[in-house]
Formats: C-alpha cells, sequence, structure tokens
C-alpha cells in the first residue's frame, strides 16, 4: 500500500477497492512514469544507442518516493503536464550522482510517451485486481445459478409481475452478461500497447535506431509493440473506457436487482450485514442496502465518464491539445469505481442472503394470475391462440375484481374444464412446473463460465 | 429504398448515408418484427409445435407494406411498445386470410423477442453498408499513406509546430486506428444474437420445446444463438453502441485535422469541392468544409448517445422498464450518424486535394526551429542532451527575437560547427532527413491493411 | 397539425407531445426560417433597406408548403446547411412571380440567422405547449398534495422503510420541483433572442442601417434583441436545454415513485388504464406502468442529449465547425422527449388511482419499526438520545427476531414505561401522529403554487 | 490552506484554483458537516429544543482537525455514508468533555441534513471564489473588446475566412457570453437552500417546533429556507451543475479560439509566457498553450460530468439509493474543473499578447476576396443581389485561379467600374471601413458589463 493510497480519504474507500487505489495513486502515477524511464535506458543501453554505464544511474533514480509530489505537481501547473518536470527532477537526481549519465535520462522520448505508457503500466495492474474481484463474483454467481435452479420465484418484466422463473435463472442472467464483459475487458487489455515515438511520433531523435528500441523497451515493459505510436489515436484508452462502462451497467443492473429485492414489501433477497454496515443514524431498524448504491451510483457515473473520454478522443494532428489532458483523471476515475462496484457486487453476492420461502409466497400474491400465460397456452392447444387468449382474459379481470383465485373461477368454466379437467387445470397452477428451459439455460451458462475458467488457469 | 427512407428529409441526407437510413426507417422497423414472426412459424412448423400450413399464411402476412404505420404508432403510443399492435394487426390479417392459422401468430414469443430480434435484423445490414464505406475508406487511407511517405510536412502537437513529419505517416495514424475500429465492430456484431425467451424469458410456454424451436429459429434468421435470451443483460447493444462510438472519435479525429489543414493560413489539404457543396449563402469566394463539419457533428453528437445507451444498460429483473424504452431511438440515431460519418470521410478520403508545396512550405515557417530537436540531438551526442538542449534554446530564442533562421545563428557558433560541421548543420536542416521511422511505421500499418483486406475476401 | 409530424410514425406517438410533435416536423423547421425572411423584409423594408414593393412578394412566397422538402433536404446534404437551398428556392419562387424583388430576399442575413431565429420561433411555439402541460400538471400535484394531506404512507429511504410521512407530502414535493423547473424554463425563454448578423456577426452589408434592421426585425418576430450576435455563442441553446434536463429528472422521479408504487407487492398507486394501454401481448392480467416507462427513458435520454449540447457549445471562431451542426437534430430531439414525457405525467397525476387503505396497511410491514424513531426520540427526551437509541434499536432487533411487535416488546421493559406510560406507548404507535411537519411543509408548497399561478395569469 | 487542500497532488495545481480547492478538500467536505451540527445545536437551543449548556459543548467538537479522517472515511466505507461515522464520532468527542450535552448531537437531523447542508457551505465559499476570478476575467474582456474596437481582423466561419471583423468585437462576444454565465450561476447560488428534513423530510423528531428550528438554522447558516426539505429533489444541485456546464463551454470557446490564433500560421494572439510555463521537454523552441489546454479539457469534461449529474437526479421515494451518492465527487470535480478553467481564462486574458499587424495582414490573404460580400452588396444596390453575386463569384474564382487580387480583377470589368467607380471600388477593399455595427455592439456588451459591475458592488 502507498502512503497516499486514497485521494479522497473520506469517500474513496466506500467507492473504490484498495487494489485500484494504489494502482492510481498519485505516486503510483509517477511510478509508472519512472519505471518508463528506468526501461528506456535498459532498451537504449541494449541496442547501443547510449552507454550501459548509464542504466544503473538512471535505474536507481527511478524511485518514485525520491520526489516531493507537491513541487511536481507546482511545476506541472506550469509546465502542462506532468512528465516535463518528472524528467527535469530525474535528471537531476541522476546528475548529483552521475552526471555523464543524466546527459542519458528521456532519450529520444517525449512527455507523452512516459505519461501514457506508464499509464499502461498502470492500467495492467488495475486490471489485475479488477479480475481476480470479477473472477471470485463470477463464481459466486455460478454458485448461486446452480444451488438455486429449482427456487421458484416471480419473474417481473415492467416492474409488474409476469411469470414464475427462478433464482437460479436470474443468477445465471447475471453470470451470461458477466462473461462477456470480461472477455471484452480482455480483448481491451490486449490492445493497451507501448507509447512510444519521440516529440513527433517518428522517433527521429534516434536515427535509425527507433524500431530496434522500441522494440527492445516493449520487451522491457512487456507491453505489446503497436504497429506505429498512437499519441493523437485515442481508441486504445475509449475501448477499455468502454468496455469498463458496460461492466459497470452489467454490475448496476444486479444492484438494481437486488435493492428491489430488499423492499420491505418484497424481501426475496438481502446484502450481507455486518457490524457498522448499512445502519442509518436516526432508524434504529434500518438496513441500508450500502453495496447496491454503490453499485447504482457507479451504473449512474460510469457512462459519463465513459461519454467524457469518447468526447475527448477527438485529438489534433499528432498529438492534441486538451483532449488528451481531458483523460488524466478521468480515466483513473473510472477505473477506480468500476473497481469499487466490482469489489462490491463481489461481496454482495458471495454473502447475499436469500429467502427461497418469500419467493415462492411472492408467487402467490396475484392469486394465480401470474399462470394466466400457462393456462393460455395449454387452452390454446384445444381453441386456438386468441380465443383462450380472451377466454383467461376475462377470467383474469373477474378473479382481480373479486380478490378470488383464477384456478377458482377457470373451474366453474365447463368449457374450461372440458379442455384441460380439474387435474390438468391444477398442474397448471405449480409454477414449478411452468419454468420452461429455465434449467437447461442455467447449464449452458455455468458450461460457458467452466470455459471460461479453464481458460485462465 | 423504402418510401419513408428520411425520417428528417431536411437533415438527414446531410447526415446518414442511404444504406443506413434504409436499414433504421420506420418500415425497415416493422419489416424486422415481421421477418422475425414468419421465421419464428417456420421454426416452430419444423420443430412440430405448430401446423405447417401455418407457415405459408402467416408468411404472406409478413409484409411491412401491408400494414398503416401511423395505425400502428397510435395503438403503440398506449400499449407502450410496437410489437403489440403488430401482432395485432399480423394476426388480423392472417386470420382474414387463414382463420385457423392465425392462431399460430407469435406463439410462445413476447414483444421484446420480436423487437430486439428484428433489431438484430436491422443492425446486420446497417452493418453491411458500414463496413463497405470502411472498407473502401480504409483502401483510401492505404492509398494516401503509401503515395506521400515522402511528402514532408510539420508535425503538430498541442497545435503548435513541432517536428517534421510526413502526410504519408499522418495518413497511416488514421488507416491503423480505422483497421482496430473494424475489428471492435467486427467482435461486437459476432455477440448480436438471437432474443427469444418468451414473456418471462423462460420459453415455458413451448414447453419441452423451447431449445429445439430457439435453435431452429436461430437458424432461420442466421444469427446467433445465446446461452439464455438476453432481455435485460443489454451489454450486446452497448458494446455495439461504443465500437461506434470509437469509431465516430476515429472519423472526429480525422475531420479535425483535414479541417485544420483547410484553413486559409494552412491551406495543406482540402475536401473534395463540387457543384452545391459547401458554397456560403453570402460569401461567395468560400468553400466550406461541409464533410469535416459531419465528421466533427457526428464526434460531438456520438458520445452523448454512447453514454445514454449505457445509461440505459441498468435494466430492472427480467425485462426492464424505460432503459429498454431509451434504446429504441437512441441506437438507431447514434447508426444513422455514424454511417453518415463513415460515408462523409470516405468521400473525403477518395477526393482530398494534397498540396504537397505548401506542406513544405509551412515546415519553413519557423526558419529552423522546427529542426532544432535534431540539432540538439545531434549535438547531444557530443555535449550531452542537457548542455546541447540549453545551447539550442539559447540560439532558438534569439533567432526568433531576431526573425532569423536558426542554422544562421547556429553556424555563427564555434563550438557548434567544431561539433557538427557546416555540412553537417545543413544536412540537419533538411526535414526529409529527420522523418525517423515514419516509413517504417507505415509499412506496418499497411502490411496489417493488407492482411486485414485478405482476411475479409 | 403538419401532414409530417411525426419523423418517426411507430415510435414518435409514444414518445411526444402532438404540439411538440408539430412545433418540430420538416415543415416546421422551414417555416421558421421562412417566417424568419418575410419579416427580414418588412423590417428591412420599414427602416428603408429595400424597397416596399418587395414585401408582399417576398411573404406570399414565405409558406413552407410551396416548397419540396426532399429536394431542399438533398440540396442541403451538399451545401451543409437547410437554409443556403432555402433562400435558392426562396429566391426562385419570389423571381418566377417578380423578378426585381427577388433581389431582395435574405438581404444581408447569412444562414445562420435564419436558421437560428426560425429555431427562436420554433422553441416559443414549442415552449408554449410544454407549459400547458406543465401548468395541468402542476394543478394535478396541487390537488393531491391537498387531497391527501392527512393519507398517512411509508416514507423509503435508500428504498427501506423509514417514518411514517403522507402522500400528500409526497405530491408536494414532486410540485415544489416542478416550480422550479418551470422558473428556470421561463428565465431561459427571456434569453431566447433574435439572432442577426450577417456572414461574420457585424451587420457589414447593411452598412450603417444594422442596428436598426434588427431593432425592427426583433419587433417583427416579438423575439428579444441581444446585445450582438451570438452565432458561436450558444449558451442561450444549453440554458434552455439544461433546464429541459433538470425537468425531465424531476418528471422522471415521479415515474420512478409511481412505477415502485405500482409493484404488484407495494400497490398503493397506479396509473390510470384505458382499452389498449398497456396491455402485454402474453400476459393477460398484466397491466403495464406505460407512461411512467416514458417517463424514465426520458430521464435516461435527457441528460445524455444535454451532455450533448453542452459539448457542442465550444464553436469556433465567428460561426463554428460541427458544433452548430450537433445542435440541429440533438436540440429538437430533446424538446420532443420532454414534452412528451410532460404529457404522460400530466395524464398520469390527472388520473392517478391512490389505494390509501393499502399505504396504510404498508406502514404495519414492520411490526411498529418504522416507529421506532418516535419512540427513540420521546425516550430521548427522557434519557438521551444515545441511551434511548441503544435501547430502541435492541428491542427492534428482538421484534425483528421475534416477528412480534416493537410496541409489545417495549411493554415488557418497565423503564420504557416507566418513561412514557402505556397510553403514550401507544399514542406513540399511531402513525398520524409522527408525520411532523408534513401538513406546514404541503401549506407552503401550495401557497408558492398559487403564487405561480396568479404570475401566469 | 488546509493541509489536504489537493487531492491530486500532481495534477490539481494544473486543473483546478487554490480556492475551489480549499473549498472542496476532504477536511472542508467535513467542516461543512460539523458547521451544520454547531449550528443545528444554536438553532434548537435558541427555539428551546435542547438546552442552551449543550451549545457551547458541541460547537467546541465541531472542528475538522480533531477528528481522523482516515478513520472516519473507514467506517463511511460501512456506513455508507460520511455522516453517520460523523455524528458518531463528533458524539464521543463531546461526551468526552460532557456527557449531557452529547445527547443532543445531531438532534432530530438525518444524515443527508447534514451533508446536503454542508455541502451547500461548501458551494458558497467556492462560488466566491469563482466568482472573484469571474468578474476579474469581465474586466479584463471589457478592457481587450475597448481597447481593440479598431483593431481590424479576419472573421472566420467554419473555419474559413469570411470577411473583417475586429478583435474588439470578439472579445466582446466572450464577454456578453460570460455576463450571462454569471446571472445564471447567480440564480442558481440563490436556489441552493438549507436540507433540513430529519429522517423522512417530516422533522417528526422535533414535533411542532420543526418549522421554527429550520427557520432558526436556515438564519444561523445564513442559508434561504426552502418550501419543504428537498432530499429527492436534486433540481438545485444539477441547476448549478448546469450554469457551471454553461460556463465551461463559454470558457472552452475562449480556449478554442486562442488555441487557434495561436497557431504559427496564424499567430495573432498569444497566452501570456513565463518561466517554465509551457515549455516542451524535448522542443526547445516551442511555448505550448497550456491554458487552452485546461480551457478545452475542462470544456470536454464538463458536459460529461453535468450528464452524469442529471442522469443522478432520479432519486426514489423520500431519500434515493445510488443517485445521490452518485453526487458526492462529481459535483466537486466539476466545481473543482470549473474554477481551475475559470483561473485560467483570467489569466490568459490578463496577460495576452494580441499582435494586431498579424491580425491586418491576415485579411489579406485571400487577395482581397474576404472583401468580396462588400462588392456584392454594393453592386446588389445597382444591379440585384443575385447578379451582383454571380458577377462577382465569378471574379473570385477567376482571382483564386490566378493568385491575383480580386480588387484587379473587377478594375477590369467595365461594367463594375461603371457601377462602382475606380475610388469606390478601393474604398470596399479597405477592411476598417467594413466592419458595420461592430462598434455599436460593442458598446451595448460594455454597457451591460458596467451595469452588472455597479449592480454587484
Amino acid at each position: 500500500m502507498t502512503a497516499d493510497r486514497h485521494s479522497d480519504p473520506l469517500l474513496d474507500p466506500l467507492f473504490t477497492s484498495d487494489a485500484a487505489a494504489d494502482a492510481f495513486s498519485p505516486t503510483a502515477r509517477l511510478q509508472g512514469m519512472l519505471d518508463f524511464e528506468a526501461a528506456l535506458a535498459r532498451a537504449e543501453a541494449a541496442v547501443g544507442v547510449i552507454p550501459a554505464h548509464a542504466v544503473p544511474a538512471i535505474g536507481a533514480a527511478c524511485k518514485a518516493d525520491l520526489y516531493d509530489l507537491g513541487a511536481l505537481g507546482a511545476e506541472a501547473a506550469l509546465a502542462g503536464n506532468t512528465a516535463i518536470p518528472m524528467v527535469k527532477h530525474l535528471t537531476r537526481t541522476v546528475k548529483a550522482a552521475d552526471e555523464e549519465s543524466s546527459r542519458y535520462v528521456h532519450w529520444g522520448a517525449t512527455s507523452q510517451d512516459a505519461m501514457d505508457s506508464g499509464l499502461m503500466l498502470q492500467l495492467r495492474r488495475f486490471l489485475d485486481g479488477l479480475d481476480a474481484d470479477l473472477a471470485a463474483l463470477a463464481d459466486g454467481l455460478a454458485d448461486l445459478a446452480d444451488r438455486h435452479r429449482a427456487t421458484p420465484m416471480v419473474a417481473r418484466t415492467w416492474l409488474q409481475h409476469a411469470l414464475p422463473t427462478t433464482f437460479g435463472l436470474k443468477a445465471a442472467g447475471w453470470l451470461d452478461a458477466l462473461g462477456r464483459d470480461r472477455q471484452r475487458i480482455a480483448a481491451a487489455r490486449t490492445r493497451l500497447a507501448l507509447q512510444f515515438g519521440g516529440a513527433a511520433g517518428t522517433l527521429a531523435a534516434l536515427g535509425d535506431a527507433g524500431p530496434a528500441v522500441a522494440e527492445a523497451l516493449a520487451r522491457e515493459l512487456d507491453l505489446p509493440l503497436p504497429a506505429l505510436p498512437w499519441h493523437a489515436s485515442r481508441d486504445r484508452i475509449t475501448e477499455l473506457a468502454s468496455s469498463l462502462g458496460i461492466l459497470a451497467g452489467t454490475l448496476g443492473t444486479l444492484g438494481r436487482d437486488i435493492s428491489l429485492m430488499m423492499q420491505m414489501e418484497v424481501a426475496e433477497a438481502f446484502e450481507p450485514s455486518g457490524p457498522g454496515r448499512g445502519g442509518s443514524s436516526t432508524m434504529p431498524h434500518k438496513r441500508n442496502p450500502v453495496s447496491c448504491a454503490v453499485l447504482l451510483s457507479t451504473a449512474i457515473r460510469a457512462p459519463a465518464l465513459v461519454g467524457g473520454l469518447l468526447a475527448a478522443q477527438v485529438q489534433e494532428h499528432e498529438r492534441g491539445l486538451g483532449g488528451w489532458h481531458a483523460e488524466w483523471q478521468a480515466l483513473p476515475d473510472l477505473c477506480r469505481l468500476v473497481a469499487g462496484a466490482a469489489r462490491h457486487a463481489r461481496e454482495t453476492i458471495a454473502g447475499l442472503t436469500v429467502d427461497a420461502e418469500r419467493m415462492r409466497a411472492n408467487l402467490d400474491l396475484t392469486r394465480g394470475l401470474i399462470l394466466a400465460e400457462a393456462v393460455t397456452m395449454a387452452l390454446g392447444d384445444r381453441m386456438g391462440r386468441m380465443a383462450a387468449h380472451s377466454r383467461v382474459a376475462d377470467a383474469s379481470r373477474r378473479a382481480a375484481e373479486a380478490a378470488r383465485p383464477l384456478r377458482d373461477l377457470l373451474a366453474e368454466d365447463a368449457e374450461v374444464v372440458r379442455a384441460l379437467g380439474m387435474d390438468g387445470l391444477d398442474r397448471l397452477f405449480d409454477p414449478l412446473r411452468y419454468t420452461g428451459a429455465a434449467s437447461h439455460f442455467i447449464d449452458r451458462v455455468l458450461a460457458l463460465h467452466r470455459h471460461q475458467r479453464r481458460q485462465q488457469n
């Protein structure tokens, strides 16, 4: 943990994860740039562009804790970016130890090379932490999907009771989306490449050695070597941002569903509780859905942050004005928030309290109306869909008005009884018998999940 | 072309492409749903869920021009979506021809199945048209990159002159980003899958036949079969939207660069002109960058539309309230705009006027300051980077103040001449000699482009 | 009603109002520009800049139905805006009737003058329609607030039961926000000013007569005369857009609350129903919250549209490239959507079904826990807040575990009974006695509402 | 200055102002809540709800530096907001000094009361700092407008030369928009009201004393008393956010224009320079437009932040889940950024270098084409607008092809010479004679500015 893990000590612990906080602390930003500078010296020495003796001298100075963040920030406020003062201070530090080596600091590179490549290193670290939470979340969801494949509950569409489903299928739906999210993030990660182009993207300062240095540098940093420098082509950034924004939507959906199920009147599932968690300052009986709040707030904020990064994508000529600046805080902010949501989702799913009895009880709230489709379909086999539809619709309306079970009204309809039989009618009102392919769908998702797990190991 | 190609006859011709307009006209929306219904009947008959004789009767009624869009829209305003009246009118039409078959219309499906699957069909058509424009644009950029690999021009960073580059490298940069855009869109396309889950995503109304019908339906529509219905998991939509938003940024960057080069004071490259194109109503001498205006306006609008779709991703329970509705117009709007930008980019690149002489002339505007880095690096080899830097910086300042060529001031500095020689100094001021790895980078991008072309054929 | 009221005949009837559709139809856009041209001729003739005889000739040609929208759109696609072909066609039409007068068409103006001023006229018409709906909505909310000031219901915070409130106070909260919304929209309206600057914002083509023509033109169009032309200063547009976006949030909040109250498990209030309204294609018993869907979807889409318009605000120099274009469809889209939400809100509130009994019953779901604060405060008067808090919290926990009424557990606590008395304890569990200043707050809001009504009449 | 002024020490000094950093530091957030708690105690004692002796004990503990931000943040991560641990720690601190008084901490209030009212205090402080910068910026712009009212320059539309204007008019345009921005922000400020409603917005815990306490509390904090608590009605927040977002657009426009004028090829105006300001790490001759970068980056980020806050506006029931959370960091982020832009704009305008000679020289770049409209209008008086238009357009085309002055070609056209005379033709090519009402418009804007200044003093 770095000393300055949390930029906002009051709120970051709620809204982010430790791993993301560490990856994007001011110290980590500086260290990312310094790691680039040290690797650059090694790569250039290996190719013979700078003398070998400069490598240890430069490397020794590439430690973030040697520098005063406040001083760097004050100079960056005039210089317009953080790499300019970083190079100045780094050069000064190297010079104090070895004047000759200090000539080779940042050789042939430009500010944006250090800042973008440093960012790539930060993002890689961040993504490792994020995927650990997502993998655990996926396992938790797979477990829920499997365990609750025969737990019937109300399927709700447009916030209204629709039909029976199972809680396992609901969990499988979340898991299925999460699987695609992880694929997209992994794809975006493969495109996070070395940035190294020198002042104008031509590596002209390195003469003929540019490509060789770039290759060596990519190896040193273990970053993909791009076809060419991408100073003004920010699609790599916006692709990652978009994939995180989409993940935020997936996690927000999970948070919305759980918060709706936690409503007192629904009471089907609950976030884990614990000391100090979700209490209210004035309502002693209340347990607040704290994690859902974070999931939802992230799902509100992330789209805007993604939109802002997309808007920043138009960057002029070889290196743009303003658009690049707009990324510097917005992308880390987005990463931090999404990591926080992933952590909360993982914790919520790991400790979710499921009330299967209440799920079953809520199915009866409409006195059988929720199975009207089942009856309609069964009747439809005999009398055609539209006729069955209007017959059941009529009975449903009367059932609702009289607050009587739909089954009872249908049992009074001779034609219905003739078509279905009394036993058939009763079977139609068992929700467990009307969950269709739910289990089949769960199996398909679990198979995909196992496949994804194997690929990662 | 459909009669109602352009929703907004005054502005759509400017802002979209014909192919996109056709893919997203009201008629096309209706036809998408009807194609779903016809395919559903075929699939269900094949599996034995409905009688074979219903197929031709339903199929014959699945033609958009049989229906009154205004009447459907008026009913949709009450029903809350377009599929409900579509099913009603379709059933009525089938019934008029064959009452028995009309019972099997929309069998076991839900509104969202028809709307989402219809949308998938529209998107596929749209993507075909879009990729045709993008492929042609890529070819145009590859041609520019190759032809102008030795056309020197100013590289500009932060809107200031930085160093020499080549126009070929600039075009290669656009092409490189476009290549990734096309990969992302292609990846998103593979995830545009059949939607078929019935009222609650369980296909319960089909009894045990659900999976078999789903498989047959996916085949009929030539759409991927998803692991499970995805009514409330909208990441497929937002992934496509994001990939289009990122493309809009790439195209906007191209538009920004060209519009900056078209400035009277820069005058390096120009949109194609033609009768009625870009004239001003009051300034007879003016040629407006009309295509750049569209590229930039799309790059402004697309991020917001993507952000809105991401925000819509949180959809409650089995089918959400409001979020889904928020997609209906926003996604087609985004598609139409991005297609328009792609068309304008293609036309602009195909007809781009490049003034290589002016590019060369602009390199001299700073009287050699633009090659200060070249001198600094060469001097740095002898006297160390920081020393060289301050020496050249000093000469540069004096050159700027006296409005004299930097070369002349350096030629008066004995130490510089000793280090570099007079000939060496002159060579350093030839911009063609200071474009580093530009040609190497162009080759790498062109190789990738050829690879991408081969893969598509 | 114009023939082309609905750009999107399938969806616009759901998502907008007739008044907004009419204000922003393609025909209305054209007519707005033509109204500008006709008024310009009148103003210039009045000031003596053009001959009086040109006025009737030009005026007669300024009728939108004389022109072919498709032809204008096709030319606008090349010219880059709609005013260029409009002026061309208008001039041709005038010329056919009176060649001499045709010389004075669009005299001294620029495309953007016609387009922006035409837009102002469209916006004014749109705002009239919008405010009619908002005024009716406000009256409906005032009526609800007053009628239900003694209708107790659960106050929910973080989607959890908190304390009792009244439905009247909830309605008053919506009304209070709506009052500010209307103030903001009215303020934004006062800044929707004439656009008239000629090609570069100097009115140079009019010689010394520029200001006099501008003044006369503002009078003719009944638009405020700005201090100077505002071609590149788009804050007037973004202010209106923002005020509409904020209104969308207010209406979305109303829609969210009602949709939550409509949940089967809550069942406290319902959108009006009617034939064809909100039925489901497969679930005969279901009544969909159609208006809430529109309110929520608008609240999702509007922020993105506002964000896009704000992003478009950076417009270069005297008239910008791309930013202005980005407004042309986005602002009408936003207006249309918000008008639709206002209409749905008005209809929903006018026909809202309120189930006061169910509201009362839901208060008992926590077996008195909802009044824990009341007891805590009353006890706090005797034993201090923290002590009371922990005592009641303990009883609450036990009540929840045992599924017993909190009152009963407290009645078993001798210290509590000593402090409050048995009667006092019972009174504390009457929700009607614990709604604090609810009625006072309602009165304040109703007074503001009456004040606002008087100001408008 | 607080010790933790900058959350992000590397970047905040560039992107914000000291005043805004101080207003939104973690310490300031805590102090805002504590100021609320101290004032609440005073108000409740004044009304007689709590004993007078509690006031000094509570007041003494309401100092932010008594508390450990990290500990509060860690507890907030479990509790879900910062007020819950704040109240706990505050109560503990009071208790250590005076147990009896500690019972009255936070009496009758809820977390959101403290957090929202504390935020109001922070916003007021922020707005004071912001308006100081805006007032100075306005004065600087007024000075530019006045001084440069006769400095002719190119008016550019769609990034193309259009007509002459004056730099004074350009500055007046910026000033005019800024004046409206300040009005909007001032209007939004008047609606930043006390938040005080207790757990459910009814102040029930205060019995009958709620309204009296609220009134006293509003007086204590010098905040407007709202009609009712507004926990779930966030339009006050989004109005302020919108007004800041619009200001960001105004400032971004200024930054865009200046950065375009700073282009080497244009070279008409320049940001102030100074030691360490805008240097490039590898290009010794370069002066980067650092302030413009910040203005543009803020104009990119602000719309997205506003959009996110608008999206957060839908907050459920009496206090929402997630939406409120989404404001906590986003609003301060927006405020900080906009304050930074205001500071940079102020500094840029105060130190702007204007090259009037170059402005004049750029007017000649088109060899007189820029005055084609002047000639067209003058000719139009004689031969009608369309005829004059086509005659001048033809000459313009030939002038451009032959690279000859338009004046010379027109001088060869006997009909033109007959209509205008040789002297008349020459006068038409003096740009100073074709700036129309520019000076008149400047006077109008300066009068408004003086009026606004007087109102504020």
